[in-house]
C-alpha cells in the first residue's frame, strides 16, 4: 500500500519572457503566462530593456508566476544565440550585472528573484564548459544565494550550481530528442525535434513520473525533470503551452515553480 | 560660550569613477581614490562595463571610499553628455536598472550601495525638470531607500529626494562660478570656470564654513555644501584632488562620505 | 485647348522600410512594396542591420522601387524618435556614415542610391534647425550629389538642400492636418490626425493637383507635394497604401519616384 | 651584373588607426602616421565612430598615407578580439556595411579607399575559415573591386581574395615568431613574441629581401611580405615605428602602400 505522506509529483513550466526591445515586440507573454509557472526575463543584453523588464515583472506578478533572470551574451543583433569567446571572468561580471538589474526591477515591483537561467549560447556553453558554468553559479551565489539555478538536466552547469551550494533545477525539453548520454540531439540532426505535440508531452510525463527518457537510440536514459522549457514564440507556442499544462494536470502532476 | 558638543564641520569629496570601457581607459581612478571619500561608479550606460565596475568597486573598498551608483543616459558615444528627450517612465526604469546592476556588483564584492548620483545630461535635466527628478528619486527609494541621492545644491533633484523620503546630499563645485539664484554659471559664459586652484578651494571652504558663496554678481548667496565634486580627468585632476583634500583638512573640515 | 506637351501630374509614394533588427521583425515591407515607388531603408542606427538592409534592397529591386537611405539618431531602444542634443558636426558625420553603408549594400546588389530621408527625431529637428539641416544636406552632397533629399514640404531641410545644390523632394502627409503657416499640426493637438481614409487621400489629391491644402484654420495654404509619406506599420497600413495608390491612379496622377 | 631595370624592393607599413570612440582615446595616430604608409581605419563595429573616422581620414590625407577600411565584429566592449559564431552571410553583410561607411567618409574628404584589412578575431577567423574568407573577399569585390585585401601571409583569406579576382597583400609581423608551416606561433606559447627590436626588424628585412623567415623550429620557411603590421598602441609603439621605418630605408627597401 502506497503511504499517504508521499510528496505529489510536481514540475515547473518555464518560458523565456520579456524579450521585446524598445519598439520591437517579440513573443506572446501575456497569453502564455496563464499556462506557465516561472518566467525567465531577459536582462537587456541579448534582448529586453528596462521598460520591458518592468512590464514583464508586473505581468508575472499578476499571473503569480515566479520571476527569474535570463542573462545572455552582449549580442542584441544575434539575440544572444551566437557563441562568443568570452572568458570566465567576463561571464561572471556580466551575469552579476544582469541579475542585479533584474533583481532591482523585481524589488521595485514587490517581487523577489526566484531563479536564474542563462540564455541561448551562454546556456549552451555553460552546459559543457566547467569554467563558464562555475562563473555563472558563483554569480548567482554572490548576488542572490537563495535563487535557483536552471540548467540543462545533468549538465556541467547543474554540477557547478551544486558545487557552489545553491539550489539547482534540471531542465528538460518536450520537443527535443535525447541521446544515449543524456544530451540533446544536435539541431543539425534530422530528428532533433519532436513535432507531434502528443509525443512531446508524453516524453515529459514519463520524465517526471519515471525519471526516464527513451533516447534516439531507443534505450532508456535516466533523467531528472525539475522544470520544462516552454517556447514562447512560433505559431503554435500558445496552443502547446495550454496543451502541456492541461495534460500534465490530468496526469496528476502538480505545476509549480521549483 | 560655544558648547563643546558641537558637531565638527565635515564635507564629502566625490569623484566620477569607473568610466573606462573594455579596452578603453579613462580617468586616473587609482591615483585619485586616496584623496576622496565617495566614488560615483558608472553603470554601463554612458560608460563602464561589468568588469570595470567590479574592479572599481574593489578599488573603492581598498581605499575605504563609499561606493555609489552613477547612472546615465544610454549614449556611450556621447558619454551621456547629450540631453535626450527621455520620458519620466524611461528614466525611472533605466535608473532602477543601473542602480541594481551596480548594487549587485557591490554586494558580490562585500560592499553596500552608499549613494546615487546621476551623470552628465541626466544630472543636468534632473536639476531643473521635476518629472525626471521625481523619477530618479523614486528609483532610488524603491531599490535602495537607505542610499543618499546626490544632486546639484538646492536643485529640483534635491527637492524630489526629500519629497520621496530619502536622504539627499547637496553637491557643490569648486571650479564653477555661481549665479545670484544659486545656479551654476553656464559653461557658455566666459567666466563659468574658476581656474585658480586657491580660489576654487577657498570657495569650497567658505561654502562649508559659512554656507555662502559669492555669486558672479558679487553678492553672497546661501548654499548648502554636503559634497564637493572632484573631477577625475584632465591633466591637473590629481594635483587638485590632493590640494583640496589637504587644504580642507588644514581648515579643520572633516572629510567623510555623507 | 490643352497643349500636348504638358507634363502629366506625378507624385512619389515613399515608405520607411527595413526597420527590422536581428530576430526582431517590424513592418510589412513585402506586402507594401507593390503600392509604393520609393523605399527609405533604415541604416543601422535607429533600426535595421546589415542583413536586413541587404534583404530590403533586394526586395525593393524586385518591386522596381527606388532605394533610399533613411539615416537616424544612434538610439535603437528609442527607435530614433527621441530628440538628442547632437551637434551639426556629429550629424554630418553620422549621416555620411549611414548613407555610405546603405550605398555600399545597394551597390553590392546592383542598385543605385536614389534618395536620402532622415528618420524620426532627426527629420523633425532638421525641419526647423538650419545647422542640422545644412549638415544633412552637405552629407548627401559630399557622398552622393545625384541623390534627392526628402524633407518636410517647405521646411528648413528643403532650403538647405537647395542651398547646397542637390535635388530636393517636398514631402507631404496624407493623414496629418496642416497649420496656417504650412507646418504640421503637433501630434499633441486633438485634431492632428486625419483618420478618414477618404479625407486623407483627397487631401493628397488636392495637394498634387492644386498645390494647396486646407489648413486647420480652414484657409488654403500653398504646398508643394513631390512625395507622400506612407506608413508601413499599424493595422491599416497595407489597406491604406493600396487605397491611396488606386485613388491617385484613378485621378490620373502618375506614381513614380522623384 | 644586375640589370638596371630591376624593380626596387618595396614594402608597405600598415597600422590600425581611428580606434578611439567618443570620449575614449586609444592609440597615438598622429605621432605614428609619419612613419607608416597605409592606415587601417576602424569602422564603428569594434572601435571608431563617424567623427573619429572622419578625423582619421583627414590625418591620413595630411600624411599621404593610404586610407583603408578595418572592419571588425560587432563587439565594442571586447574590441573585436573575441571570436563569435557568425555566419558567412552575416560577415558578408557586416563587411559591406563597414567598408561602405568608411568609403563614404573617405569620399567626403576627397580620399579613395585603398585597402581593406579585417580586424582582430575577424582577421584570425578569416585566415583559416574558407567560408568567412570568401565572404570578406566578395564584400570587397562587390563594393570596391579596386581595393587591396590585406590578410595573413599565405592564409586562406589571401587565397579567397585571389579566387574572387581582387588584389591581395600578404601581411607579415615583425614581432611575432613563425611556425614551420608559415603560421604565427600562438600567443599562448612562451616564445610567440620577439621583444628585441633589432631581431624584429631584421626578420622583416629578410622576409622582404629573401622571402624567407626562420621558423621557431630553426628552419627557413618561404613567406611573401607585401605589408608589415605596425602596432599603434603600447609604450614602445612610436619608437618601434620610427626604428623600422629608418632601418628599412637604410636597407634600400622602399616604403610605399601596396
Amino acid at each position: 500500500m502506497k503511504p499517504l505522506s508521499v510528496e505529489p509529483l510536481a514540475v515547473d513550466l518555464n518560458c523565456d519572457m520579456g524579450e521585446s526591445f524598445g519598439a520591437y515586440k517579440i513573443g506572446n507573454d501575456e497569453a502564455i503566462l496563464p499556462f506557465i509557472t516561472s518566467a525567465n526575463i531577459a536582462c537587456g543584453y541579448h534582448a529586453g530593456d528596462p521598460m520591458v523588464m518592468q512590464r514583464t515583472v508586473q505581468l508575472a506578478l499578476q499571473h503569480k508566476v515566479a520571476v527569474g533572470a535570463h542573462p545572455g551574451l552582449p549580442d542584441l543583433v544575434g539575440f544572444g544565440r551566437r557563441e562568443m569567446a568570452v572568458s570566465a571572468a567576463e561571464v561572471y561580471a556580466m551575469v552579476v550585472y544582469q541579475i542585479g538589474a533584474l533583481q532591482a526591477i523585481a524589488k521595485a515591483e514587490g517581487a523577489a528573484l526566484h531563479h536564474v537561467k542563462p540564455h541561448g549560447a551562454l546556456y549552451n556553453m555553460a552546459a559543457v564548459n566547467p569554467q563558464l558554468a562555475q562563473a555563472i553559479a558563483e554569480a548567482v551565489y554572490k548576488v542572490c544565494p537563495e535563487a535557483v539555478l536552471y540548467g540543462l538536466a545533468g549538465s556541467t552547469l547543474i554540477d557547478a550550481g551544486k558545487a557552489v551550494g545553491i539550489r539547482t533545477a534540471n531542465e528538460v525539453f518536450a520537443d527535443r530528442t535525447y541521446q544515449q548520454d543524456g544530451t540533446l540531439t544536435s539541431r543539425r540532426q534530422p530528428d532533433a525535434l519532436i513535432t507531434d505535440p502528443n509525443k512531446a508531452v508524453q516524453q515529459v510525463v514519463r520524465m517526471v513520473k519515471e525519471n526516464k527518457v527513451k533516447s534516439q537510440q531507443q534505450k532508456d536514459v535516466s533523467i531528472q525533470a525539475d522544470t520544462v522549457c516552454i517556447h514562447g514564440d512560433g505559431s503554435h507556442a500558445l496552443e502547446f503551452a495550454k496543451f502541456i499544462n492541461e495534460t500534465l494536470t490530468k496526469e496528476n502532476i502538480q505545476l509549480k515553480a521549483v
